[in-house]
């Protein structure tokens, strides 16, 4: 590998298929020696994608040991830690180690900087030295390995107010709550299919604020303690304790609550798959579903509100809006509660 | 089977698995003895969706034999024309042959009318009796066979100003203009890839409606006749023979013909995957894509947009729209080129 110029976008580390951008590709190549307009990093933890790593935990039965070959074997095939089920990633922590020479002095960036990476790990060049703790309930992996970021790969320095595991797990899902402050309005009916999750827990929050008095938020988990742990939070008007895949349950108990209005806007933060019909179902038509879940069928969706002539907007997740690390860590420093559940649940 | 009333979305016909809905069920029951809520139709043909065509003539070799039973394994299998490779399905045309008790009357339907269903195949009832023709380069099967129609179930008579596989070919793909008219606005750059193609066709059209002068259409297709073609419709400003699964390609094309501005709004219409990256590259930054097109991938979207780090809005494209059938045959009437085209490729 010479030392020169590259592209922006990595397309340089592709192996197979040629041709295609690193995300696309099946194998991009991760050696640690990096081209001029890319960055190092000595990386701490990987935050493993919740759909990514349910799929995984299953293929494992649970097994620490099978979860780390599992892990292993895809960035050993792969070049980068992209679950070929899914097809999504997550993101990582880690230490700058190094800076190449085209982008030193011109980026807000130095040597030992601590980092997160805000491009997804199935597009990230990473290399595995060790595993050294895996932490089943928390999607989270400490490792020692390298990783490399492109000229184009977004990232955030970690805020020296926050723990750095609770800065990763909030990081990974920093989009959700940013889109959920751009789709909902005052006097909005808003649904958060997943609402008692990670992701879920922040769009509740937000949705909280926009709506207003007008409004309504309603959480949907199908778990009691889920739906507990909302109600006590006090930021939905309704927890309603119902299984996503099941759309007739769902649509009807959206229906009850709503007097038949159904939701202005449906946010899916669930992590499992066939959900999408539950989310059209519970929407009004005009309405807006916003697919935040990595288990989203793209088919299932547009055929499923074709079906059953439902006229609404479905927006897929982009896990990239514009601030919004700077957006997710906010939402911790301001609310005293949503900073204790995250330091509860991640550290 | 007794005849009772039954669910309005179809749910009592779902045989596997239990709890879904028709779409997203494996199979479907196509008893031709229907409910009081369901409409009977004396099915005369098939359109079958384009991406889903192409990988059946793609898997048959290009034999229409083979094509003929892959179709005849996938209905009796599934009980539905649900392509399980692609997801996707198609629609159909015929005459009305029985309508259920609690519907006749109420809706503006009369036994003998001659319908198209504007929901997708992959969730529709339907039995073959007889293929009679398979018309490999228009998609279009004509068959002997029955079809059931739930009551959430849309269609459209058939005007009788336009032959009944013109009509057919236009109404599948109605939801492509309508959205087209939502999106862009005057001034918009507008990006069609795919835009030789049926749907491609009607959304170049529709959106050099939209931009006015001060706009630009640009349509790209990786193919010399189809971009000959665009230029003689004269719809375009810009035919540009491009693959669409060479993302960079595509960009540095747009690039040059934008002076980098990039497209405010791509639409996606192609037949074939891989195809995400480069819709996402030809964008601009607060731009919108939609993906009309049934072979996109949730992820490869979701993750490529965050990858490059590009704040876009990606919309799945919903094949319904109100009034979409209204709105695309009206466009047949309006542009004699337009109907023309169709009358030539689709007759
Ligand atoms: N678009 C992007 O860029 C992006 C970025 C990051 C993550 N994601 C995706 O966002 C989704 C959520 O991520 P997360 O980190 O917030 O995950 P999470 O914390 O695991 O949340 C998922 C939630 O869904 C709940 N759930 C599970 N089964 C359900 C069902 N049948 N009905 C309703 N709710 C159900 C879960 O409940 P339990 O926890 O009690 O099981 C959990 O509360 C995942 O699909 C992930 O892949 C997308
Ligand atoms: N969302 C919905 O509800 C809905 C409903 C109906 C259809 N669809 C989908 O819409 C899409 C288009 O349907 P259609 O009926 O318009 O199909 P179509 O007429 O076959 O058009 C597809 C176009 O894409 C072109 N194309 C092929 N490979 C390409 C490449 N590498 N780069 C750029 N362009 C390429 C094709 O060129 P050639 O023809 O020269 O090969 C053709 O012009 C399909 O994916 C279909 O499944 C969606």
């Amino acid at each position: 590998m010479t030392l020169t110029t590259a592209s922006p976008y990595g397309i340089h580390r592709v192996i197979e298929p040629k041709g295609v951008l690193p995300q696309p590709a099946w194998k991009i190549d991760n050696t640690m020696e990096i081209f001029d307009n890319e960055i190092l990093i000595d990386v701490s933890a990987l935050n493993i994608d919740s759909a990514s790593f349910t799929q995984i935990k299953k293929e494992a039965a649970g097994d620490v040991a099978r979860v780390e070959a599992i892990v292993r074997r895809t960035v050993t095939e792969r070049g980068k830690m992209h679950n070929p089920v899914t097809g999504s990633g997550g993101m990582l922590i880690g230490t700058v180690l190094q800076i190449g020479a085209k982008l030193a002095g011109k980026i807000d960036l130095e040597v030992g900087d601590k980092i997160a990476t805000l491009v997804s790990l199935s597009l990230t060049p990473l290399r595995i030295d060790a595993v050294k703790k895996i932490h089943l309930d928390k999607d989270q992996i400490e490792i020692e390995g390298r990783a490399v970021l492109f000229e184009t790969g977004l990232f955030a320095k970690l805020p020296a107010d926050i723990p750095e595991n609770v800065a990763l797990a909030i990081l990974d899902v920093a989009g959700a709550p940013a889109q959920t402050a751009r789709l909902v309005q005052a006097g909005h009916t808003v649904v958060v299919i997943g609402g008692g999750g990670k992701s879920g827990t922040l769009c509740v929050y937000e949705a909280k604020k926009r709506v207003g008095p007008a409004g309504l938020v309603i959480g949907v988990s199908p778990f009691a303690k889920d739906c507990e742990r909302m109600r006590e939070l006090g930021w939905v008007d309704h927890a309603l304790q119902v299984d996503a895949t099941d759309a007739v349950a769902l649509m009807e108990a959206v229906s009850a609550v709503t007097g038949g209005r159904m939701a202005d806007v449906v946010i899916n933060c669930v992590n499992i798959q066939n959900t999408e019909m539950a989310s059209i179902l519970a929407t009004r038509d005009g309405g807006k579903i916003y697919f935040f879940s990595m288990a989203t069928s793209f088919t299932a969706a547009a055929l499923g509100a074709e079906g059953v002539g439902k006229d609404i907007e479905m927006i897929v997740g982009n896990g990239y809006a514009r601030d919004h690390a700077k957006f997710a860590l906010a939402l911790l420093r301001e609310s005293p509660k949503l900073r204790q559940l995250f330091d509860e649940q991640y550290v």
